[in-house]
């Protein structure tokens, strides 16, 4: 084998530090692991983890900086579509896969590896999201998944690491956490069931503010552009409010949902400021956009959030979609004020120069300016005419 | 003029009781006084309703019992389609009304009067509601509209009311409120804003509890059959888990919707038992349908609480779309665990024969047992053959 | 009445020649007819209308060239989203009112007039696509219309013609005839009722050719670019087609719709151009785009051919949904191959550099190449695994 | 092996020749060919190909007869549902396909097979259709693939079947043709191309009939039940419609569509009887259903027929489509007129009880009788309200 160089998909966790030790050592490779970072980790956190890159003997070791790009190419069209699959998740952890095949692949083109590893298992989505994604941009990469290919069981794969010398200590954690910028996904022996709820210490961020609290956020055509009257760009704005919000552990919940490989799956997310964000921005849709335009964004917004949690980014229409949304935001612009509570926050309503309902036309329950008493009388009798001779034709 | 006995939707309020005497005094008419109860009144609200009505000298009152019907004509369905308009609101007085105008046209039939009267104002949904389904099922009677079509003042009313003998003292309530089986409506100065939220005592259930409880609701085909274990009709579990959900302050939104006469209108609600319902129901759904009958149903669903709201429940294709829902929900039978505590709840999860989790099948995030790795790079590959003619075709 | 100059939306027939009389006789109006060709006038029957016009004593008559403007504006989305209304019709006549509509108060506005009149009756859409526009684009302007709300008979016309001074001859047409761009509708005594076809006769082009012939339709980005390999811009090739393709009586059929105002209406039509232009670009399509993409516009397109037909075009989600459109035809360009025969015609086939068809990737009923029999083993195991659960869970 | 029993789906061409040989010489299995008829074979080649499996060698055969079960299970519902994919192909192969699949499996069961054969390639829709629902409704019979396993050559298989003493003529039709109740597809070196039409030749049906002639069909709830006034079954109708039609050379188009596995294909069919039930069933539906059903239907019908297309037949979804489909058919009974000429046929009208024009309410284009100018001058300002206020708020 010429070129030997592998990209490994690395997170520090037991499977991709067996994942390395075995591409180098069982395989022989030159191993370049790397780490997308999607906002789910902090400085301290991606430097620990190359350290123990190094510390298994990677030739090199990367971070990708990939928060803002994720941002541009996904989450804002999450946003703009008010993405939650099954009305419940928002994709926390689908997206940002997507987006890390993406950085990965790319990153190893870059580097002229011939093969890219990566430690999924075969009962998952991610080993979808990866393989297409991988090989649609570059075919010519080969890909390797030990885990999914050997069937390894956790103490083999400690045995091995320690018969190669790497004799960390490899607890279980009892829940298997996910964190990124659109929010953190939860698993444990409770969403292996269906009837049981993940205990409160599951969740990673704890009450620990009890008095409410008001924020403002502030969209531009439909991207956020300040929190609390502080102009910052939506990345940042989305982290600030993650931190306040996740003061008052909102945004929990289980979503069971269908994976790509047909079989239904259960999991537990803490996802604070998406769901806030959602809903703040849902109801300023609500005042600036036409009944008919809410109608049809719903359904595309939709089938987007199903694909992209299908590993189906590519497909064309979704550029389409990313098109037709974007031009639906021309008017979403506004503050939404908002209050965070325990475990719960409430939109309180919102300001926009673009608000529907500040028409000096009609006044809802009110008396009407713009239209009499028979303007309406007609008007419901020619919206009454098809039902009249449906009835005259079929009931008589 | 021979018939003059009119039927006039009565509910004890300044409006409807002005409507009562100009019937009566101005019209020289016969009036027939009439309320129908869909689960918003009890006994003793009816009986105080019914001597009102006397007292302002109406031929006879009548109260006419709709609650169980109105389940099953309407209710029924939006539980089966998880109906919440634009994600939030359970249409609790749009159905209702639906359902009232219908049994009151059918009253106005029964006794043979020639006309109907209603006290809607000109810029509301109501009046198109109420004059439409009256047209359309008894074209022959003919409606009267006293308060649309004067378009007198709340003091003229109660000027005239005191001209005719009428002394009752008419305090405006701060917030009118509108109560039935599936939900009460709030309005007041501040839904006429687009930036105010109620205030915690705007709403009529005030948080009595704050030790949380859990509750079991038992669906049969989607049909509501127990709470708690205890066996009930589904009005039945609908009232009860009502009143143990008031305690906890749940189900407390703000709706921004558009009329049908192209306005946009604000409402604050309180539906604890359609909130908790629905999303038991659409837990207990995402375990035991498939993932393309969640998809068609979401859409059709939407589309029915579209036509509910704007009046057009007797469209033909509302009866088409029932019957889909209905055929969905042969696999909708189980458990659904929910925890309540102070204004919020939370579904724990669901037991049913039919959850598509608990198949032997394969186990999401475990070792698969019924497909290889092969299998599923094989998928994949075939699943990405259109992305890759499109990117060969168009990117090279 | 300080202001009174009406713009008269003139056709030369019996009623608008009625209006112009009327508006200027009875109402002591200054008359200012105008006509929007929208492609379906030549320039010697624009001339004839004009004379007409100033015969019966109008201010001043305007012909206004509008064929590009209504292309650019409608035309071109219809061609984008292969629409026709319940897969027949072409909505010849819908979109043209629509944009005549447009051109007419944009001229009211500009000659300051303070009325403007049509000549609907009460039984159509017109009057309504007339009315809206007109009211919405310029709710200062008042609209008049005669003969919707006098209930003129024909015979009451012209006699009141006669009385001041117009005697010409009024031949009642066998049938009615609107020739525009994008096809010419055909009402007439058979139309009216359910069973009986247009005959023979009734339609202007009649079969003058019986050799077959081929043409060739170029289309860039999806809109028309060269006819039989001549460049020209996109309303000469329809032009030019639709002299081609009536010699051969192409593109007749009759329609069966719903009106604005409820009731069916059933109109024949003869629109060579539309059919031919409409097939040929969605075969195109076919070859050019994925599989979502056509799914996902076809229920766009349709929503927009509704919202054109229903006068919904200044519908804010009207926009969206051009935006939409216009980003699918980024690689539909090529060349449609057309036999054009008497009464019919077939689409050959295609050629297009952006053809997914001729990929060196995979060959339909042929050796595939780019994966292995057990590629699509694979593939189809994962594909039912969800049928296999639903199966395994339900009926067992 | 104690069990060899293979059931093998068998048409007497030299691909499942070749499979009769193989299983029986190469893995010496007891083999049982099979042919389930869906109304594409007369009883004379039914009988040819009962002898010609004999003459290879087979242990039993059986000549499945199930072209009114396959009417009831699918076909009927493409009727209902004017199924024709992309606009143009009435699914007649993929229809099929299914319905042959679960016939064969079906008998598979009865005899106690162990496995079941096919001689699909490895590069259409078939393969999968076969699979998927053998694997579905029988997982523990095995499946036997030769053609698409051992990418057996033309001429490799002649050799082996002359090794093996099977000395038949083997000459390739130009043209491979696939019969069937709901339509004929055609496939030659033309189909492999994008620009190629299919020859007159190519046909089945050739132009025999020039003196066009008129037949009236008649529906009873969306089903057949009369053709020129007989009395028949539905299948009756159509294939007596189709000789009829075939006559005229009516129904001949090109589809291209996209496979299951991703890849676009190209085929000709000839499908008079499809074409003709589907334009006349649409038709009369134009008549007797309201707009918002006929709206409606139109997404779920397309959704079904692709679902059909690829193999999803036992998708749960299915049944609820179909449950709808169904219940939209109550008023679609009456007769439809139809004229048939050379290459094709023209709708005349329709007659029906249920006919929604034939109501006294309302006459499109003439005077109406039910509601005045006022009327729809109310209706047209209350429809146009959200628009008015949308320009007020946003243009100003």
């Amino acid at each position: 084998m010429k070129n030997n160089k592998v990209v490994l998909a690395f997170s520090g966790g037991l499977d991709t530090s067996y994942c390395a030790i075995y591409l180098k050592e069982s395989l022989k490779m030159e191993v370049h692991s790397t780490i997308v970072n999607t906002g789910g980790f902090s400085i301290t956190e991606l430097n620990e983890i190359e350290q123990k890159a190094y510390s298994l003997g990677v030739q090199t070791h990367a971070s990708l900086e990939e928060t803002n790009n994720y941002y541009e190419k996904i989450i804002k069209y999450l946003i703009f579509g008010n993405v939650l699959k099954n009305n419940t998740y928002p994709l926390s952890v689908s997206a940002e896969r997507i987006y890390q095949a993406i950085a990965l692949i790319e990153y190893a083109k870059k580097i002229n590896a011939s093969h890219i590893a990566h430690g999924s298992t075969g009962a998952g989505n991610d080993q979808i999201r990866f393989d297409l994604i991988f090989n649609l941009l570059a075919p010519e990469i080969k890909i390797i998944t030990p885990i999914r290919d050997l069937q390894v069981t956790r103490k083999e794969e400690i045995k091995y690491l320690a018969q190669h010398g790497v004799n960390v200590s490899w607890e279980k954690a009892q829940y298997s956490i996910n964190k990124g910028l659109w929010g953190t996904s939860v698993g444990g022996s409770e969403t292996l069931t269906s009837h049981l709820a993940l205990p409160n210490e599951a969740y990673p961020s704890q009450l620990s503010k009890t008095d409410s609290c008001k924020v403002i956020l502030e969209f531009e055509q439909g991207e956020l552009c300040a929190l609390n009257s502080q102009k910052m760009d939506p990345v940042s704005v989305i982290q600030e409010l993650e931190k306040i919000a996740n003061q008052y552990a909102i945004g929990r919940d289980v979503h069971v949902g269908d994976t790509i490989i047909g079989i239904k799956g259960r999991v537990g997310f803490e996802a604070a400021a998406a769901a806030i964000i959602i809903k703040a921005h849902h109801t300023l849709e609500k005042h600036t956009l036409s009944k008919w335009q809410l109608h049809c964004k719903e359904q595309l917004a939709n089938w987007y959030g199903m694909f992209i949690h299908e590993a189906q980014y590519f497909e064309p229409s979704m550029r389409n979609i990313e098109c037709f949304l974007t031009d639906t935001q021309k008017t979403v612009s506004g503050k939404v004020f908002i209050e965070l509570m325990p475990y719960r926050f409430q939109v309180l309503g919102i300001e926009s120069k673009h608000d529907l309902m500040k028409s000096d036309f009609g006044e809802y329950g009110e008396m009407n300016k713009n239209w009499t008493a028979e303007d309406v009388k007609g008007f419901t009798k020619i919206m009454s005419n098809s039902l009249q001779i449906f009835k005259n034709v079929n009931q008589k």
